[in-house]
């Protein structure tokens, strides 16, 4: 059997995939303590419940991992887990595979896209995170950095600080924090039924939808910086198509036109034609892209 | 035997190439019309001649090809060129492959480089390209379009109109057409002993070096530039090795170390331990590349 695991503090997600699909799922709720305790003996039970054996675990990290090394989870405070150590002992006959949520996510989304040779996923959440697909391969890079473009200089503008230490990164304006930032910028200079204080990202997208006048400047400006951004993707490592995810994709077309019409406005002629599609499989995309590492 | 070639309108360079060296090199003058019976009547010569058989032919193409077909050679003026039609009959045993002349170089230079498993090539001549290697293999992308880095938008100081049609592009600033661009603007505003008129790239490089205010602004304003689009180049593609090489790199040391002052500034901090290095082969790696596509 073969299993995708999205990796969460607090709470873990597992898929039993087969056919490059998520045939069932469940859920392994642990401490940082057990994590990994937990998580493989969930698994472990899961497949003598259905006289299955385990042959694949795939895991999605919300972190740096390098060859089966987490380096770091920052969001669930461990670091230097060997994956292999932990868990080989459950599973001595399974192979064990492992990359970054964003990865994880973007091979989720490669997987059941319509066939592409290449793309490069764009998460949209709490910052900005990537992930670059070729021929069904994470691209990771050596130090697990492909697909930080959350990182990008993009905002000339603004130069808003990032929580990286850098001005003007992608994830300070094209992020959920982004979008309130930005709503908190320009609102006295636009008309508005949002509240200053108590908005989200979602309010002011909801917002744009209604044509509230501070929505609509926001989401402009996120979309330029997003048009943008995959623009720059694009002439840096060529793909068959962009996928949009995470939280705030859930703004739907009104964003994906949005940024649409400002990427044909910034790429490069021959990639015009390149295509942006709203990601498909939301919270599951993570475990299936970790169940098909390998 | 295998054979890289440097395809060129009236000039093309042959390397024959061994143990990832090129071990032999010679030259084909030819014209647009005879343009491939001379490449491959020059490598039937050469093989003859030393009595060998010709197994590979690599050609580093100055346009878009993609599969073996040329789409576009915009400097030769040749379009549609199916080179397994054209090379096939002289050699039906070998193989044939081929890339752009920036792959190729990009390729030809991992492959002396200390031992990495992703490079990323920028090539800073008339126009500025790229190339993008991970473990010895050229990533072109469905559009040929990787490495299209001269299109990157950079430059939101200036917003320099490019030949593609954009504004702010890379090489309206870091190409040797952008360095002459950048002392003429600033002309008026440093000392200097350049010729506004007769002024070239390599000139003013050369006033940098000796420390003429214009130079020194322009090296700045060309680092800077270079710094932040390599910081770009790593969060999208993370990478072990940059590898600057191209006309404009004759400037050298003065040149990376300006590079890596911006990179430091601009870059990622997971980022900030890539290596920035000055290209070695010059001319010849475009030959060894194309040798090594297969």
């Amino acid at each position: 059997m073969r299993f995708g695991v999205d990796v969460g503090g607090t709470t873990v997600k597992i898929g039993v995939c087969e056919d490059k699909k998520v045939i069932d799922t469940f859920v392994v709720k642990t401490t940082k303590e057990n994590l990994f305790k937990d998580i493989c003996e969930g698994i472990k039970d899961y497949a003598a419940k259905h006289n299955g054996e385990v042959e694949i675990v795939g895991f999605g990290i919300p972190g740096v991992v390098l060859n089966n090394l987490i380096v770091n989870m920052p969001n669930i405070g461990l670091t230097n887990v060997d994956l292999n150590e932990v868990v080989k002992p459950y599973f001595p006959n399974a192979k064990i595979a492992s990359t970054n949520d964003a990865n994880a996510a973007a091979l989720g989304e490669a997987l059941v896209g319509e066939k592409s040779s290449s793309s490069y996923m764009v998460t949209l959440g709490t910052g900005v995170g990537g992930g670059y697909i070729i021929d069904d391969k994470v691209i990771g890079g050596p130090h697990a950095a492909t697909g930080e473009i959350g990182h990008m200089y993009i905002d000339s503008k603004h130069e808003f600080k990032c929580n990286c230490g850098l001005k003007g990164c992608l994830e300070t304006v094209a992020s959920a924090t982004g979008i309130v930032r930005l709503a908190k910028t320009y609102y006295n200079d636009f008309k508005t039924k949002l509240d200053k204080e108590t908005m989200s990202a979602k309010d002011v997208m909801d917002a744009a939808r209604e044509n509230d006048p501070l929505g609509l400047k926001v989401l402009d400006l996120v979309a330029e910086a997003l048009g943008r951004a995959l623009s720059i993707i694009a002439v840096t490592c060529d793909v068959d198509v962009f996928y949009i995810g995470g939280g705030v994709s859930a703004a739907g077309s009104i964003l994906i036109d949005a940024i649409k019409k400002y990427y044909d406005k910034y790429s490069f002629y021959a990639l015009k034609n390149v295509r942006i599609e709203l990601a498909k499989l939301g919270n599951s995309a993570g475990m299936l892209g970790a169940a098909y590492l390998i």
